[in-house]
């Protein structure tokens, strides 16, 4: 029997009305047979409210405290959409991420899943019924309630259908599916029918919507991943094995596929230089190791080597993190050798990604020319084997996406 | 060490400001010394509000995902009361209801607590925390959650404490303590500084606030009750041991207590009659056994031989539970060998409570004196061995209240 995995957002299970629609959505699947595990999210925006109601009480909430009050929005809606499909009549219930079976690590607001025990699943699913689960939370080993970050609900849903061994994990959304770029920013950006894992990770990291945490668990276990919008009919994009999985060479879409499969852009990157640090080993360590500490998440990292045995150092933050960032590094300073700290607030990312790119020489470059000839300056350049990143002014970025998009021909689809 | 159990019902925590306020009183608590251990209720209006969330999806929500949806109300005003208490500076920790060790049968929305197991609420203790605790909710063995009913949260607290061997179970509210009737209907009602369970059973039964169940368990494990006000620092009622607790011969407020302690009523109260059933052996069981195995509660019941061998018999339930009720009962009454069912949905129960009476004869027909020179027609009358109650028609249980109020003298203390 087809054993499926969906996810639904917020914003699909927003109001009783969405729940609703949900429900016939999910009934009409399981009236074809198949069965179905439900992963959803909080409702709209009770995730932020809650956060808003702990700082009313209090300036910095416990993360313990939090993450137990965090995990109530989730029972709310997982609870609503059983109610909803035993209304219309499919046998339904409704299991808290510790009730389904999700073990976690002990690092509150982002928890890891170390285990996923199916038992429970499993048995009501053997009993016919459809089981909507909470996404987002888990349960640590001494049984106190963890959340797993924003996004985290992606991330349950992809390793309740790896443990489960499901045939596909849907994750139903506001959007259609992955595009290849932003569609509010490039109006000719098309939808992507099907991108290998590696391709949607590096889109995922840098600005489209699908946690990189999930995508990576998908690739790990082999889980076929469907991203569609729950509000239409649409057909959307598969994020599947790659040419070494289960599907066949001759099925591959891969031979025939250009080479920049999309443009992803991320704003809110916040940019900081320690000047004039000594050019000496140990001397990035020392820098980065007290910030991963202070638990800042460092983005990109550049080191340039100038003149007379210094060094700059440059890296980038989300806008969020910058004073706290700036803190630990001022903190350092001495220690580091260097001589201030500079910062630029108002940068963004913008990058080209494609399996297709690593064998494929001049990619790199095309992208620069691009941006040149747009009187887009260049702040900072990383790559990976799939993408090629650039730091721009926060205010050039929109321009970017689409010049590059237009640039590489992305309207026109492999 | 001194070790308190609080609770704080929903008014009491119904907004960011209570919420500090409660936090504060505890924390004036902690600084004499004392460990404490506080359940919260939902916020306010909370369970009504997810009761009504349910319904908008679902006509008759399923009530296992009922339980999980509110036991949510609890978590979100427990998590906040750890964080209050942590931002004034009071180590604190939230434990839902199964991390408190609550477990229950299996009975959604009315379970009953068969097991407390204080292990972790122990250990947060021994570290120095206040321990916040959902009120209301349990776990069963299969790990579902399931919420305790109205006035749930009372029986958490008792339970607790008996668990803790607390020195006492204070229950904080919005009114001061225990009167010896409604003080909004009797404005000379006088607060009761001392009561024993059973007279407080009694009057908790028929309408003074507090859950009976908690008082029963306070009475079998022999925890004192301290109720009291959240909103102000007047002296309480303390719900204590009877004479042949461990208070004292010469400390009992018990002679000297004058035979009536206090008037009670309920409104909603509807009767059902069953006509002309024949009157033999096992009719009784015929109709209250399906009822009870419908889940309707039966508070009430009178049968009334007639003439010809045929029996009248009436009960009375919540006016909620009309429509169910009469629905088991027409399709019983064949079976019965009744002739009709007759409904008084306009009802109201008023009742005397005290001790003293049950050695003293004549407060019966005093009662029924008072009602009839008030003009106040008695429809049924039940006695218990401290208490006796009439039903009377609703538009009048007030008025009945004053006078029995004032016949008994009340106003005037012991």
């Amino acid at each position: 029997m087809t054993l499926l995995v969906h996810k639904y957002g917020g914003s699909s299970v927003a109001d009783a009305q969405r729940i609703l629609n949900v429900a016939r959505r999910i009934a009409g699947v399981r009236d074809t047979g198949a069965q179905v595990v439900a992963v959803v999210s909080a409702m709209g925006d009770t995730t932020d409210d809650l956060i808003k109601l702990a700082h009313s009480v209090a300036a910095e909430p416990e993360p313990r405290e939090l993450d137990l009050l965090l995990s109530t929005g989730e029972l709310v809606s997982c609870t609503l959409l059983a109610m909803a499909l035993r209304g219309l009549g499919y046998d339904a219930i409704s299991l808290s991420g510790f009730q389904a079976g999700i073990r976690t690590d002990t690092t509150y607001g982002k928890a890891r899943i170390f285990q996923v025990d199916p038992a429970r699943v499993q048995k009501e699913l053997r009993e016919g019924r459809t089981v909507v689960v909470a996404g987002f939370q888990g349960m640590t080993e001494d049984m106190d309630i963890t959340t797993l970050g924003r996004g985290g609900s992606d991330t349950t849903a992809v390793a309740l259908a790896a443990a489960l061994k499901a045939d596909r994990c849907e994750v139903y959304t506001d959007v259609e599916g992955i595009y290849t770029a932003d569609p509010r920013v490039v109006p000719e950006a098309r939808k992507i029918p099907e991108i290998d894992y590696d391709e949607m990770l590096e889109l995922a990291s840098y600005g489209a919507k699908m946690h990189p945490r999930a995508i990576e668990l998908g690739a790990y276990y082999q889980v076929p991943i469907y991203v569609a919008s729950s509000f239409s009919d649409a057909p959307g994009t598969l994020i599947y094995h790659g040419p070494h999985g289960p599907r066949g060479p001759g099925e591959s879409a891969m031979e025939n596929r250009i080479k920049v499969t999309g443009i992803a852009y991320q704003t809110n990157v916040a940019k900081i230089t320690v000047r004039s640090v000594p050019d000496r080993p140990g001397v990035a360590a020392a820098l980065f190791e007290p910030l991963a500490a202070a638990g800042v998440n460092v983005d990109t990292i550049v080191q340039n080597t100038g003149v007379e045995r210094t060094t700059d150092i440059s890296f980038t933050v989300n806008r969020t993190e910058l004073a706290r960032a700036v803190r630990e590094v001022q903190a350092l300073l001495k220690k580091l050798g260097g001589t201030e700290v500079v910062t630029d607030p108002g940068l963004a990312s913008v990058s080209i990604v494609g399996s297709g790119m690593q064998n494929s020489p001049g990619y790199a470059s095309r992208m620069f020319r691009i941006l040149a000839d747009g009187n887009i300056n260049i702040d900072m350049i990383t790559t990976s084997e799939i993408r090629i990143s650039c730091i721009v002014q926060e205010s050039q970025v929109k321009e970017a996406v689409r010049l590059l998009h237009r640039g590489f021909h992305l309207e026109q689809g492999p």
